[in-house]
C-alpha cells in the first residue's frame, strides 16, 4: 500500500516567507537600511504615531514607510504629506502582511537613499505575530482605551516584539489602565521587552523613545 | 491532454461554513432562540458591553453566551460572574470563529431554556466579517478611540452589520472622532444599518439600544 502523503499547507506558507525574511534582512543589514515593523490593533494611533516620529527624527534619519491596509490608501496619503517616500501595500481582504509583500514595497522604494524603513503592518493583533518580515525590529502599540489584559488575551504578539509602545497615555485620567498591571502581564511572556508609554499627540515620552530606537539601530548596523 | 483541476480552498471552508450557518439559523428560529453576533477590534469593550447589557436585560430575558477568544478565559470569567451560562470556545490562534465552533458552543448550552444566545466573536475587523455564524442579528462595536475613519479602512466589517454601536462615547471630549462623518462613511457602505452611540460605563444609549433589540428580536421570532 501506498504511504499518505499529509502537506501541511501553513507550515509551507510560514516557511516560504520566513526564508524570504531572512534574505531580506541580511540584504538590508549589508546596505544599513534599518528595518522596522510596527503592529497593532485598529485604530491604537500607528499612522499619529508613525507622523510624530517623521516630524521628530527627519532631521537626523532618511526615512521611508511601507503601509499596510486591507482597503484604502488614507493612511499612506496622511505619511505622504511628511514628504518622505511611502510606498502602499493593499492586501484585498489578507488580514496580515507578508515577507512577498515588504519584498514588493522595498523594490518599489529608493533604498540607496534610506538609514530606515518604517512597515506600518494591517490593524490586527493576531495573524500579523506568525510572519517574519525581515524586519530587525518587531514592535507593537497598544493604546490605553484598550485595556491592560491584552498581553493575556493575545499572548503570541506580546511574545514576538522587542519594543511594545503604550500609546495614548493622554486617555489614562479616564480608563482604569493599570501600566504595571500590563508590564506584570507581558513579563509572564516576555521577559527582554523594552515598554515606552507615550503620547504622540501630546510628545510625552516620545524622546525617551526616539533616543532608545536611535541606539537600537547602531546596534545593528 | 487531461483537464487541470483547481480547488479553490477558502471557496470551499466558506461555503461548507455557510451551509452549517444556514441550518443553525433555522433550527434555533424554530426553537424561538435569536443568535446575536458581537464583533470589534480587540480593546473596544465588547465584554464590558455584554455585562452591562445582561444586568439591564436579565429580568426580561433569558441570556446565554458563547464566548470567543484566541486564548485565555478572563472574559468568561467575567461574564460567568452575571449568573447566566457561558461556554468559552478558545480557538489556539485561529483569527475567527465559524459555525462548527457556534454549534459546539450551542450543543453546551442548555438552549431550550434561553430566550437570547450572544456571540461574543474574536477581537479583530477583518476576518470574522467573512464568517456567517448563523446569527439572526450581525453587529459590531467601533469605540470611539479607535478613529471615525474605520469604516473606509475595514469595509467588509461595517457592510455586513445590521446594527453598529458606537461605544465608548465618554471619551468623546478628549477624542477628535466625528459621529456624523462616522455615519457619512458607513452610509457609503451600507444604507440599512442601524447606529447607536452609547456608552456601557456610564449608561448613556444603552436604553434606546435596548428598546431595539427586543423590538428585533421580535421580528425573527
Amino acid at each position: 500500500m501506498s504511504e499518505l502523503h499529509f502537506i501541511d499547507l501553513k507550515e509551507c506558507i510560514l516557511s516560504d516567507n520566513r526564508n524570504e525574511a531572512v534574505l531580506i534582512r541580511g540584504e538590508l543589514a549589508e546596505k544599513h537600511v534599518f528595518l522596522w515593523n510596527i503592529m497593532s490593533s485598529p485604530g491604537a494611533g500607528k499612522t499619529t504615531f508613525i507622523t510624530a516620529f517623521i516630524r521628530k527624527m527627519k532631521p537626523k534619519l532618511r526615512i521611508g514607510v511601507i503601509e499596510g491596509d486591507v482597503e484604502s490608501q488614507v493612511d499612506a496619503e496622511i505619511i505622504k504629506a511628511e514628504n518622505v517616500p511611502v510606498v502602499q501595500l493593499r492586501t484585498g481582504g489578507d488580514c496580515h502582511l507578508d515577507s512577498a509583500m515588504i519584498r514588493a514595497g522595498l523594490n518599489s522604494l529608493d533604498i540607496s537613499n534610506l538609514d530606515l524603513v518604517i512597515i506600518e503592518n494591517i490593524g490586527n493583533l493576531i495573524c500579523p505575530a506568525e510572519f517574519d518580515l525581515g524586519a530587525h525590529l518587531q514592535s507593537m502599540i497598544l493604546s490605553v482605551p484598550e485595556g491592560d489584559d491584552k498581553a493575556i488575551k493575545y499572548p503570541l504578539m506580546f511574545s514576538v516584539c522587542e519594543a511594545i509602545l503604550i500609546s495614548k497615555v493622554d486617555y489614562l485620567p479616564l480608563s482604569d489602565f493599570n501600566i504595571p498591571r500590563l508590564i506584570e502581564n507581558v513579563r509572564k511572556l516576555n521577559s527582554a521587552a523594552s515598554i515606552f508609554p507615550l503620547s504622540a499627540k501630546t510628545g510625552e515620552g516620545m524622546g525617551e523613545f526616539c533616543s532608545w530606537l536611535v541606539k537600537r539601530m547602531k546596534f545593528t548596523a
